[in-house]
């Protein structure tokens, strides 16, 4: 398998390694169940990404039985793994890769809190201080979608295009992130639910305080460029 | 023992393997406490099936140890693991193997969130596509039954034929999943919690958006015909 | 240290590993935070008992530091792990072993759901069949008590004498269960928890069913003198 | 590195040891999420402490990489691991260090049930015993401040001093913890968010009974001088 040259097989190698053993983070945080959920990666420098198969076991997950698919979710004939199905979301994880040239990473979970959520179509309210830091304000609602056409994709690009939140609640169905690589938009996964929990909790023991918007524009700004080892670009 | 011939020996060998290996994904789940809780599963080609035995800790089940039985539930005299006596439930899944011959598999649990529905006696609204997948509709409820007789076996096949759920809320007692192998009927466990705890959440905040039914029906259809890597037979 | 002859020592060593061990299950279940929490175990044929040491971490509990008091809750000069101070809660403790000599084992816990409904001062109601089965019906509120003298022992056996149930939520403070032995005092400290966070979670959602009192009876009957590998005995 | 001589250095080894371990009582209490959360230790007879870095997986802090700063929060140059930069919330533990000489350990996390209570601006009352041994009365709140400048330690300091608790939950952002030395503070940080999520929950279900102050007073005056293998001091 050599088929795009050395340069893009090694980042195909390295996608394939990120992607597989990111889903050991959906499984540690309690975002998935049985064989739920899916994390997909952008090949860099080619117009590939690389996705979860279909109703695998969590535990058989490995870089070899990744699969490999271009822009519109075809997959990649004669490529490892390519004699399975990939993820029942992976069209809509193409419609975003097409439509959001920052967007590296794609999660889809049903995880139970931010579900919730979106069961009753109603966007997370920012009042506290760890989600104006990673969401820079509510993380909003999508439009109710049926899977298997463009819909769910058109939803999620149509919410978080200029959106600050890397998180779509999708009405009725769950959370779907984006980040500028695969672990990028695990993180975002992985917050969503804890924020999703957090205010839960909250507003389940009475009234919730509001954060002023300058002061969630300040955490935001702040978290983008100041936190963490090295300043992280915001996505388009 | 080779009672049963070389060809349904190693049938029942393999539903050993099954049987003991999946029980380990009922504490995964958090879906039991002690010992409570048993998976069984139908040996193909043969009048039989496989069970946990009564109070035994989770950590000592071995295929060894499983109890085999006829679908009257009686224990098969002198076969591996007949020196002890079978899963208190039994008798609700001999009669659920009698009655359903398209049935593989049965599990019970009493996993708390599903448990806390079956005490209310409510069935489990679907309000998330998850449920519309796995379920076709609401989890229904199953009528009030003491245990040690054939009255719960009765309250799961009225409930459940040709229903679309896999799952049974018995009132005041807990789920009863049915599938078309152990394996099968352990994933309708697991994700019964999943959708009763998320449902259980989304209700606390609010009101739930209903989703239309014929939204529901495309739902279901698509994941029993397509997900996976293979199709997947409904049971009958 | 043979002080108490080789039959009398031989059952200490065994109680001292059970009770060591046995604290791995209230880990294990989430029912203790840090160093709270604490199982003792009676040792059969002698009047003495079996605790935890006081604020030593669950990682380093092993059956040389268990300590061996007397029935008055007196640490007994020269035996293993003697350096150190038992429990605070030993009073309590020898306080039960003292006045229900059917008492072979007691368990102590903060567990969050169980400590919830003794927040309120509100027994369990039983409203699901495992409630029944385990505890014969509702799980029992203890007098408000402070530690340090006898008034929670005094509330424990004041509560559980005569009762079914083996769990009592100590008003404000928390449950505390006993057993025939520690094992069973255990289980008894995992299915308190358990039923209280699934009740909790039922009252959640709307009414409750109750349960009829002869179904009660029935259940709990059964439970005792049928369920596992043997009989087990009901304390007096 | 032996900037401060033999002793200082065998202290900051021992310090940074402890820091390092001590954040895997954070992940296994399920206190924090992705790289969220923080502890810090003061190295004793140094005017130094260590703290984590900034933005760095749970599964590689090791002592090597802890961070050693001085009591302004600059981080020592040359130092082990200096060529990161330390945690977001390194102004914040070295204001405390400065103005609170008692105090040897700060812990921050944005533990679910704590941070609920924080969005709603809303102290803990105490209805459970285990919260007048170990915080001796209610958990405040601390007022709501911008991550960046002196403004959060300064609302540490400003509750926490002079109070029994060792915890202040800071309005709409989460949980501080402070304690003799690091795996103090991380005990109060356990101990907080368990009281946080049992008052919550007993809250759901109705009304609490308050615990008579006297009687608060008397379990907290125990609790610090006669539990666990030696007396501990309290905060000044």
């Amino acid at each position: 398998m050599s088929a795009f040259g050395p340069t893009v097989d090694a980042a195909i190698a390295r996608v394939r390694e990120d992607v597989a053993r990111l889903h050991g983070e959906l499984t540690r945080y309690g975002l998935v169940a049985w064989t739920g959920g899916n994390v997909s990666g952008r090949v860099p420098g080619a117009d590939l990404f690389v996705i979860k198969p279909s109703g695998v076991d969590y535990a058989n997950l490995a870089p070899d039985n990744m699969i490999l698919c271009d822009l519109d979710g075809g997959v990649i004939p004669g490529s490892s793994g390519s004699e399975r199905s990939p993820s029942s979301d992976t069209a809509a994880h193409s419609y975003v890769y097409r439509h959001m040239p920052g967007v590296g990473g794609v999660v889809h979970t049903h995880s139970a809190y931010a579900t919730a959520w979106a069961a009753r179509g109603e966007a997370i309210p920012c009042v506290i201080t760890a989600m104006a830091d990673e969401f820079g304000g509510p993380v909003p609602i999508g439009t109710f979608a049926i899977i298997g056409d463009d819909t769910i994709g058109r939803g999620i690009v149509e919410t978080l295009t200029g959106h600050r939140s890397r998180a779509v609640l999708m009405q009725n169905h769950g959370p779907f992130t984006i980040g500028k690589d695969a672990r990028d938009a695990v993180k975002a996964a992985v917050m969503v639910e804890d924020v999703a929990r957090t205010v839960h909790l909250a507003r389940q023991g009475g009234e919730l305080i509001p954060i002023p918007q300058a002061a969630i524009d300040s955490l935001f700004n702040r978290y983008q460029n100041v936190y963490g080892q090295a300043p992280q670009g915001t996505l388009s």
